[in-house]
């Protein structure tokens, strides 16, 4: 890799001291009584953090647009325009009573490393730019990646029909109502892309544990999900002996257990969860006879997710057979996992071994943009330490130096590819 | 024993016929829209069934009336009045959406027996009652037993005070409204019983799965209760590896585990049960944070009871530690085991013996207004089979030949003790 010349260094630091205080800007737009910060796709506070990421982008010298949907970019144009364009960015949107770093941090970060790539180097070879991506929580509507889902052609306006919020506003009339989508979403796609590159916190504990600053994210998990129903006969707790029980807890309990025991004996990066229980009829004195319960798989490798979930589904079913209790098993969610780009990769380890930031590879145990980009061009992520993992939380916090060092890591790439050893080539 | 003579059991075959039509019939006070029958305390229902229960008293030749409290007795005076009154009954409230046998069939059959025997044989030697207690389910109150509690002196006027239904109206004025308890409770208390006797359902499947129709009761089990509060962390579902969990839920599944299996090998009668169960946050991509949880241990044996108790819960705190979780437990109540009355229990065997019924020792699980008789008098319980152990609900069910060897059995053993072998003695 060809290395920024020292000389601009001191101008980078400026800019990396500037990164907390454009997050802390941005965290102004949608403050919740409640706490942390809420901006849902199409409200207010959305709309206003949008057109003031705007304006920010104009005023760092970037070309400023939006397209139909309501995704912000802004443009770097390269001198070489047979060169296809990197992207870089993030999600605008929260979950309620969010941090203020998720979605956040990834496009502050890539509008400032754009900002200062130009003032330090002017116009670059190949085109860079910085997205605000409109929605990829889910927390206003029951649908998740709407803006990615657009830019990459994954999704269209047929995936946004029937979908309703909380009171009842369509997701289109939301749409149109903040002054998007009123014609057609073609626009939307892209399909001139070389790489999309998101910079995001990790969302875990993993770098925090391990002492590293950034991760490389190798790939992001797939997710199967499923539902699970145990009947058994609710008795009454006094009159009911032991061996003549049915008891859906004791059963369903059994296969969590189970579950955790195999997921610990298959190793990482497999997570298996049961997270909802819930226990009918509840009450002290009653043996319960209904559990519903869900079971959430996740691995970076397709085929071990597949055979882990059939596995813990078939011990599962034995424990129902052997205590007199009928399973329901439905399949509610498969997500495949999705590899990020490998170049891209090393080309992130290459650039934390020259400035000397600790790294790991690290799979994303979350879902994120990137894996819809990796769809139509390459994909690749960055991350940085979640503080004890914590995130959709107020308490979200990433250490300054942290922070610094992911965005510098984000600049020292784009450099690389904008106006380095990789700005006259596929990468 | 001194068997009845047998030109009476044509007459005792007509009285056990019209059992079922005056189950039937009282079923008929408190029928509920939603299925079954609710006659709650103090109601209207629950009131008119005790005015035609007095009613139903006197047209048998009984005198009826009514103690402060509301409980209803029909008395056959007897000839011996240095000998102590013995009592049988059950109690007249009902659970909502009841069945027709908990409680009102020990009432109707004690009816009937007494209007059997004054029939067939006259005043007795020992006078013989039959009461309708006013309440035993604590089902519109937070208070079981508020109808023998008043008679055997366990409870008072200070223990409704605070009391109140689930639309804000006190135990009192509840009380008041249908005309009771306006000047004083103490009328109530009995200290002139020589035995309270009473037939009731088993509630339990034993009796069914070991083909006998009676069981002769030993003893009511004690209870402890527990809630158990468990603490570990809420985290990502997906970023967080398995070794850094503390899932709150599989802990808590493991206790549940644990405890059904230090049951099983502790042996009958004891019994121990999880029957709520609440995680949080309950959703499927969230490691549980916290279970909040109950204990239920029951046991005829105190002291058994005490030691299995603390064994299960020294456990679950190892368990606890292990998993780094937060257990917090704390005991919510404690009800010591009540023995039945041996000799009371021998001469039901010997009714059983004497005519062929198919008997045998059983612990009562669920409680019953007999564990407080056993404060003031000799106290003693029969139980006849329901169906698979169903009972609180409308679908309880006991097969009309066991109703009528239930009816059978008390009216043998009251005869016993009002007319026969120990018509002169005390028991």
């Amino acid at each position: 890799m060809v290395k920024m010349a020292p000389d601009s260094f001191h101008l980078l630091t400026l800019y990396s001291d500037k990164l907390h205080s454009v997050i802390d800007w941005l965290a102004g737009y949608g403050t919740d009584p409640e706490g942390g910060i809420t901006r849902l796709l199409y409200t207010r506070p959305w709309l206003q953090a949008q057109q003031a990421l705007a304006a920010k982008m104009q005023q760092f010298g970037l070309e400023a647009s939006f397209d139909p949907v309501g995704n912000l970019y802004g443009r770097l144009e390269g001198t070489n325009t047979d060169l296809k364009p990197v992207l870089t960015g993030s999600h605008i949107d929260t979950v309620k009573n969010a941090g203020k770093l998720d979605g956040a941090y990834g496009i502050v970060a890539g509008l400032l490393a754009l900002a200062f790539l130009k003032s330090a180097y002017g116009t670059p070879k190949r085109t860079l730019e910085v997205v605000s991506l409109c929605e990829e929580e889910g927390s206003r509507f029951p649908l998740a990646y709407w803006g990615s889902g657009n830019v990459t052609g994954v999704m269209s306006l047929s995936d946004a029909e029937g979908k309703v919020d909380i009171d009842g506003v369509s997701l289109k009339d939301a749409m149109e109502a903040v002054g998007f989508g009123a014609s057609s979403l073609a626009g939307c796609k892209r399909e001139d892309l070389e790489a999309y590159i998101e910079l995001h916190i990790e969302q875990g504990a993993v770098l925090e544990r391990m002492g590293k600053q950034i991760g490389v994210v190798t790939g992001i998990v797939g997710q199967k999900r499923y539902t699970i129903r145990l009947e058994g006969t609710a008795n009454h707790a006094g009159t009911t002996p032991m061996k003549w029980r049915y008891d859906a807890l004791v059963g369903a309990a059994e296969m969590a257990v189970l579950v955790e025991s195999m997921a610990l004996q298959e190793g990482e990066p497999l997570v298996a969860t049961v997270g909802r229980f819930e226990v009918k009829p509840g009450t002290p004195n009653v043996v319960p006879g209904e559990v519903d319960m869900t079971l959430d798989v996740r691995h970076t490798d397709e085929e071990k997710m597949n055979t882990f979930s059939a596995d813990a589904l078939a011990r599962m079913k034995q424990i129902a057979e052997k205590r007199g209790l009928c399973i329901t098993i439905q399949e509610r969610l498969h997500v495949p996992p999705v590899g990020m780009n490998e170049g891209i990769m090393k080309g992130i380890e290459a650039v934390c071994e020259s400035y000397e930031l600790a790294s790991m590879r690290i799979a994303s145990g979350a879902g994120h943009d990137a894996q819809l980009f990796a769809e139509c061009c390459k994909a690749a992520m960055i991350f940085v330490p979640s503080r004890s993992g914590i995130s959709h939380n107020p308490q979200e916090y990433t250490a300054p130096e942290d922070l610094e060092a992911g965005f510098q890591t984000l600049v020292h790439l784009l450099y690389e590819y904008g106006y380095g050893g990789k700005a006259d080539e596929s990468l």
